[in-house]
């Protein structure tokens, strides 16, 4: 089942539900006005929701219109991104000569959560020189988590996955990350594809808490990299019992897989520039410059000839 | 004026105002259901406000009852803590031997948002073993913010003021912070007190974005510690630019000044027993213990004979 959010003027949109080639809508708002309030109350709404989309995979509805889409949950009450993929952090210790992070956990850092920039939508910096890049990630969303759940049940909570881009400032990251404290200014606003998808919608290619297909990505039209989203060296199930440890998680938490990265990352390429710089300057070439105004990232997962996500396709403005 | 928010079964309580005294109250749900419905409508809302609160110094209102308070703002879309008191830092470096933290910006983290426990109930963590602890702060509620405020303009934005107990897990503290991701499992839930004051209910102890008024902490009824919260290096206008540099802040966004710190600790104490730690080590004494379960935690704020915030005072309990 696919899920969506319309623009209707209010703060958090309307809840739609798409079929399976994300071509035609049915309104979803008299099941539950938004998709937070259907997080919230899922095993009541769950079952209405399938009737809807069983109507809309028949033929019913209207036709999609990208730029109507905002994200599925325009804001949530709390975000939390892990660094999963070990192939992208040993990259960047290579290259910039930092030791390894020294945990036996999870790596995972709180973001803002109470804005999330749609498919479509432009994005704003304040700056060139902050560094600006992305990170294409898959990430997904829990119903209502107890606090001490086990990795083993921890799936279990799963409602929905995501198609992510974390937008970051690769000139305040490191900044930041020295204080210990975690990022604000690298961190601003991500992005969300228009379609947050029931785990069952991914088929065999939702295994032991992993998205297993590559994440497609371009900047202005030119193909940047297909990382396969299976490479997690914890799955989900590890980063929400991490979360949960000493919190209870609300529904409607997003946790992210991190940036996606492949050990075969000369043949795959990257889901961020940093990495591929990292690449560039441990084989002696030259860095790629990071983005600047007017350029456009565009990511795509495709699953059975279909667009499971949607599309994130972007211009950075200045702000 | 004073506002607090009253359980009422629902997620986000409802909306009080309540006397300078902190003895008696009046709804405030006709002007707006919750507190977070007054943020988001300031300047039309805050007129009828000051009026109830006019009516409740008159005499008006029903006597407060503390175990019907709730945090002001049970959940908030954004919770940023800084760590503005140099003493903290200097002293836990000094007794870890750390290095000073390399930075020339205000620190700060994204804290969890989604719950913020009232000043009287229990406060559950899953185990002793993980040092728990508090820190006594103030905090601001903004109004919307825009990306790139300056801190000139920033304290124009401040709405209201908050005592905060921010509630920490010292064992896992440093295992987080080795990471540069800052803090997810040390940083549960936090407390706020249950009223929230405008910055003129403060009078001349709201000076420069600052709560210049000591911070009264007892633990199971003795005193602890009254640092004063004059010291911070940088004022809330500072935090709160920081934090807009490359995001809009919406209203609701809580920011914290970190604990409340002094350099005169010999006589004036601490607001966290880690830093009291520090302390003794470095006199060569035997560390205070961190908090067990059933201890008792107590911070109040007076002013001008009055209780400015109400008190927090809760139990640690098994989760």
């Amino acid at each position: 089942m696919k899920l969506a959010t319309q623009r209707d003027g209010g703060r958090d949109g309307a809840l739609i539900v798409v079929s399976s080639d994300g071509c035609r809508w049915l309104a979803a708002t008299d099941v539950a006005a938004t998709l937070q309030l259907a997080l919230d109350d899922w095993d009541r709404v769950e079952p209405a929701l399938r009737a809807l989309s069983a109507r809309v995979e028949a033929g019913q509805g209207d036709p999609v219109v990208a730029e109507r889409l905002r994200a599925p949950l325009p804001r949530a009450w709390q975000w939390l991104d892990g660094s999963a993929f070990p192939t992208h952090g040993e990259l960047m210790q290579q290259a910039f000569g930092l030791p390894p992070i020294e945990t036996d956990r999870p790596l995972m850092y709180q973001g803002m959560s109470h804005r999330f920039l749609s498919g479509t939508e432009d994005v704003p910096f304040p700056s060139e020189a902050d560094g600006i890049d992305f990170e294409g990630e898959f990430g997904i969303v829990t119903g209502d988590v107890p606090m001490g759940c086990s990795v083993e049940q921890a799936l279990a909570h799963v409602r929905l996955v995501l198609l992510i881009n974390d937008w970051s400032l690769r000139a305040i990251a490191p900044v930041e990350m020295k204080t210990g404290f975690g990022w604000i200014q690298a961190k601003p606003a991500c992005s969300v594809a228009p379609f947050a998808v029931t785990p069952d919608e991914l088929g065999t290619a939702w295994r032991e808490g992993r998205v297993c297909l590559p994440l497609q990505v371009s900047i202005n039209g030119t193909w940047f990299g297909s990382p396969n989203g299976n490479a997690m060296a914890v799955g989900f199930g590890d980063l929400i019992a991490h979360a949960a440890r000493t919190r209870d998680l609300p529904a409607g938490t997003i946790i992210g897989s991190g940036t996606v990265s492949n050990a075969t990352h000369a043949d795959v390429g990257s889901s961020c520039i940093s990495e591929r710089r990292a690449i560039d300057m441990i084989a002696g070439r030259p860095p790629m410059p990071f983005l600047g105004f007017r350029d456009r990232v565009r990511m795509t997962v495709d699953f059975d000839g279909r667009s499971v996500f949607g599309a994130l396709d972007q211009e950075v403005v200045a702000s």
